[in-house]
């Protein structure tokens, strides 16, 4: 970012105008694009391929925990929906209606919706309702405990300011909704669940987060209790990447969810719910792309290795292009986290930079360009996505598939210690209110630069000063971390009311 | 069903109440069920995970022959769906349509639909119209084509006699959408899905179909052509297994999908559709069920093998755990079709005769019991489910796990040439009107007895034939089928019209 002059597969940098380089990362990837339908999406197949890789992974980590799938029903009676106070409150703006259930044409000829339904059927935006009236059936007694069950689905929730991936009127996600028997055991789960997508976010997206506890005003409608983990990206905002919710017996009492206890007593159920989203997608290109487009954690990629064949002449095409097939056969021969590496030869009839550009801008990890020169001197030129663009490093092609699996994991644990170092370097300690505004606040209002980052600043626990700082610096508290043993939480003064604080909060802008 | 004083795990038999057998079969194996919103089905973790495995064996064949997989949006504006005239008229009967954005307290303080939309939109059917505008976008040259993409989603069609699995309001489904540059592509893609779905239907669900053309009153609303492969199930109906479309230009046409040709002029792309549905899992059960409950083909089970410790006495308790444990990790190790076989043990503590029963009718191809008798003999007791639910086979525990892939794929090739005996049994040849009638009604219209079966018959080709025996018999043309090398058609005389009759078709009574 240095040379404002270098070209850059990407207009604008990122640190031109942020948001706008966002859409184009996304548009040059051809990863998604927004639809004709307000605020809905299009996931192209390169977004896709990598929401597939995700979802592998992460369902298996669900099954690792004990849990397994099911699906319920898109559509939530209205009266459902309502039954938890709080719940639809949270939910009423957001919610799409059904209403009729068939088109007829009216007098004028036009298509118009026919049959009024005798109950309005709200979209799912969550299913917290629906699956707790199934659970109200399937639970009876201890015996049934726990239920332990996920959901792959899509969700609506109406979207005013629609952003592709980031916030969308329908998106897909998974929901993990339990019953427990104690409330010990299910605030263990809520827990269980937080540390899976910490985990997951860690070590296959490549993203530190922060994880802890909603502050009241941040909490899921209708739960006692929201964990979630922050990430940090680029333009030092924070993104929730994923939430567990302990719902207490809100819910339970909502649905009906009672069984007999060991004691003969009949008892409401403790449940739980935690979900992830494809705006983990968005995440991923905020936190890892750079000025040439997406830069994708080896882990999550479609592709993982793209070959490109040179073939300036027709004399030698057929060497190298046998060549590569060889290359390919032998990088698709080896394992890479229980699945077998993903290559592409791109043969296209194509200028190579054009083609080099493409894979570039999708972010595949690692492309190797082999040409007749290369068959002469027996390597291939190999490069990085996680390095400048130009550069290149020649390997012998006898030795690159046993090397092909370490260079992915370099490159994986690469993109998480420069987004960790990203995120301490923009991560303070601050003391007085003055600082506090002071580091939220753009120097050129005119064209506010990226700015601000994390704070860890005390807090008196009171909704009065997260609403004043919330609309002097649209800045929120994105949790209240966990304990830890290494920093054990220190007292100290809050500096927005001079009160007590039992403990520092993280502060940030959030999308 | 020779014995009807017979006890068996499933009330009513097969013979005794088709419909009602199926449903209890469904609830016996907790695969599925009702949901209070009308029409729409919950499925169950068993129920999911029979579909898991179908996903991820069809999407594996789906990604062989050069498909990727993308997500268009749920919602279809009203204008869109319009589009195409036939397509409209075919759906319009069975569209949820969403008018309105958001849920608001009324007057009476109630809570209703809030802000209209603007345009209403339609929860899709089906998605040729939606993905239509983005192929429109994504189509400019020929160099694009083809497009070769696949969506897995949920679909809504209003049903008013939903039946699980069979029949339900919202489905889950794969659609395929492509765009080829020539008609004969286009057609062969066609063909080449079909022929996809055969595989599968017949190498993974174990279930022979017959393939062919769907008559013009049976063809997908929009669509050219409609090709389909037809299951009979044990009642002697037919189920339509899987559906792929040839949609000529009609499509392209409606959603503008234009491309400069190699010749430099603009043409319309020639589409396909192709679907497949959980109506299969409907369809598995109702194929191979017995009268204790589900009988799964091995390749698509959730749980291959259950072991079953046998544990009387407290001293020999832990051994008998531990060899459970060690012939578990010995098969688990074992790879079945690209995964690990799925073992479970079953150390509930119930009754070893209630726990062998819960196997039974949940389908599982394999049960081995694991006693201290066993231990001493050194044997296990193993039953296979498409044996009498008593019979047992003893087998030394250390070959056990060697036989144990073969075992599985006996079962697979069992359920199978069981199914195509049944069917062949059950299909005829009919010259005669009388004949075709007769064969075609219940023999007691009191209490109408399974009948019928499938017929190859004459037909003229007119659409008048088809109406009129549909209104008498309920029985239609399930395909007109492909032309076969082996069994070339012949010509004949139509024995409803006495006209001339260029091939037999088949008929059947359907689902």
């Amino acid at each position: 970012m240095s040379t404002p002059a270098a070209k850059t597969a990407i207009t604008p940098r990122r640190d031109e105008d942020f948001p706008e380089w966002y859409q184009q990362v996304v548009r040059a990837a051809e990863m998604a694009e927004p639809s004709d339908v307000r605020g809905c999406m299009v996931i192209r197949p390169w977004g896709y391929g990598i929401w597939e890789n995700m979802q592998r992974q992460l369902d298996a980590m669900f099954k690792a925990t004990g849990h397994r799938n099911a699906y319920f029903p898109l559509f939530i009676p209205l009266s459902y929906f309502a039954r938890e106070a709080a719940h639809v409150e949270g939910f009423a703006k957001e919610c799409a209606v059904v209403t009729h259930s068939r088109l007829e044409v009216n007098a004028e000829g036009k298509m118009v919706p026919g049959s009024p339904l005798s109950e309005p059927l709200v979209v799912r935006p969550t299913s917290e309702t629906i699956i707790g009236a199934s659970y109200a059936k399937w639970v009876q007694s201890y015996r049934d405990l726990p239920v332990l069950i996920n959901q792959w689905a899509n969700v609506v929730r109406w979207e005013m300011r629609p952003r592709v991936f980031l916030r969308t009127t329908e998106f897909l996600w998974q929901e993990g909704h339990t019953v427990h028997e104690t409330e010990a055991e299910a605030r263990a789960e809520t827990r269980q669940m937080l540390d899976v997508y910490e985990e997951f976010v860690r070590d296959h997206l490549a993203i530190p987060v922060f994880s802890g506890e909603k502050s009241e005003s941040e909490r899921f409608p209708g739960a006692v209790q929201t964990l979630c983990i922050e990430a940090m990206v680029q333009d030092r905002k924070a993104i929730q990447a994923g939430t567990s919710h302990f719902l207490g017996q809100n819910f339970s009492r909502a649905s009906g969810i009672q069984f007999q206890s060991r004691a003969g007593t009949q008892e409401f159920g403790w449940t739980t719910s935690w979900g992830m989203s494809t705006r983990l997608i968005g995440t991923v290109i905020m936190a890892h792309a750079d000025d040439d487009g997406l830069v994708l954690p080896p882990r999550i990629a479609p592709i993982h290795i793209v070959i490109l064949p040179i073939t300036p002449k027709e004399e030698t095409r057929t060497r190298v292009l046998e060549a590569a097939a060889k290359l390919a056969g032998e990088l698709r021969a080896l394992m890479y986290f229980g699945a077998p590496l993903d290559v592409e030869i791109d043969q296209r009839e194509l200028g190579g930079g054009l083609k080099n550009w493409e894979w570039i801008k999708k972010g595949v990890p690692l492309r190797v360009e082999l040409g007749p020169r290369d068959l002469e001197s027996g390597n291939v030129a190999v490069s990085r996505r996680d390095q400048p663009v130009k550069a290149k490093e020649f390997v012998p092609a006898a030795e690159f598939a046993g090397r092909a699996v370490e260079l992915l994991d370099s490159i994986q644990q690469n993109l998480f210690e420069r987004a960790k170092q990203f995120r301490d370097a923009h991560t303070r300690t601050i003391d007085t209110k003055e600082e506090f505004y002071d580091f939220f606040t753009p120097k050129n209002p005119a064209k506010p630069e990226i700015h601000g980052g994390f704070v860890r600043a005390h807090w008196n626990g009171s909704r009065e000063v997260e609403e004043q700082i919330k609309s002097d610096l649209k800045v929120t508290i994105r949790c209240i971390p966990f304990d830890d043993p290494a920093t054990p939480p220190e007292a100290g003064i809050c500096p927005f009311s001079g009160e007590a604080s039992p403990r520092r909060v993280v502060w940030a802008k959030a999308y």
